[in-house]
């Protein structure tokens, strides 16, 4: 069994953001029908992330953001590919080292989540404007 | 063919840990009834990573985690989120960086790792406990 | 539906290489028979990652390479591996930050990557010779 939705996440500002509820609501009735199987999500963009992390408290999320900033810079002089602006080439390497995507197990109609892991959007540019993910589900 | 274990590692040190063993003793009898297929193992924290990396030279172990130290320090003034201690926040970024699920191709019942190849746990807190893992391996 | 190849990659150079069309081209007649599914790529090697990332202005490239190059340098003064070369456990390091893998959505043939989404081989190595890649395909 598989099945497959695009999702058409709400702008968010540049930082992280928990999209756990926003990501599996779509697919609640398929994750429901599925006894094992994997749950994939892939952001179709090079400029945002999807990662899993701390789902409680948000300054885990914003000391994130913060070091991220820090290791990647804006306007490091051997940066050529400016033209973007000064939040585009950091956003490549932040997508690069994080990741584009994710696989979750299932069991029971549930993601097999721990107890403190949240599905994180990471947007990296300042303005990135609605970001499109691809959900595939696949089991029996 | 779908088959999923729950393994709970036995408790590490703070550092990199080659868990080839641990994690493929538990799969073998289901891998090897697949001829092709993928084995995805996931661990539900947010803490501690999994990765691919040499399986040889421990000082290469020793080296990641001497870098990763470095690049995501310990007490940086930035940091918010402090209240369990200096080595969480740090532990984050590098599950962040690094990672929380692997998946490796199956062919003929074994899995397609190359010649230096093995499984790496991250143990990003200097006392994380026993880590759970979901491993589902699925083929035909 | 099961189907994998290995791909014996040309050798390049130390950098990111756009791979997109020497990865697809072998399996393009698997795909074009799935209608829904996945698509993974997984290296077999420790010093030279896989990743999916902007596919038209090579400055991109340039630059992750040029950022990555200073995030993780060569011969920092606690580098213990140093016996295969300056430029060897740099190559774990930024492969363990970037991972080995990719993982695709597949619909009605085609692999759902975004407009601007093209993959990167990251050659870590100064002459890291000839790459190997298992590409697993799976649907219906």
């Amino acid at each position: 069994m598989w099945q497959q939705f695009t999702i058409q996440l709400k702008p968010r500002n540049r930082g992280f953001h928990l999209i756990t509820e926003e990501l599996t609501s779509t697919a609640q009735s398929a994750l429901s029908g599925i006894s094992v199987g994997m749950f994939h999500a892939f952001i179709q963009h090079t400029s945002a992330s999807i990662s899993i992390n701390e789902n409680a408290d948000p300054t885990v999320r914003q000391d994130l953001e913060a070091h991220l900033n820090k290791m990647i810079p804006e306007l490091a002089p051997y940066y050529q590919h400016t033209y973007e602006g000064p939040d585009d080439m950091p956003a490549h390497i932040k997508t690069a080292l994080i990741g584009n995507a994710i696989n979750i197990p299932i069991a029971e109609g549930q993601l097999l989540l721990g107890t403190w892991q949240g599905i994180y959007l990471g947007e990296h540019r300042n303005h990135g404007g609605s970001r499109r993910i691809i959900v595939t589900l696949h089991g029996e």
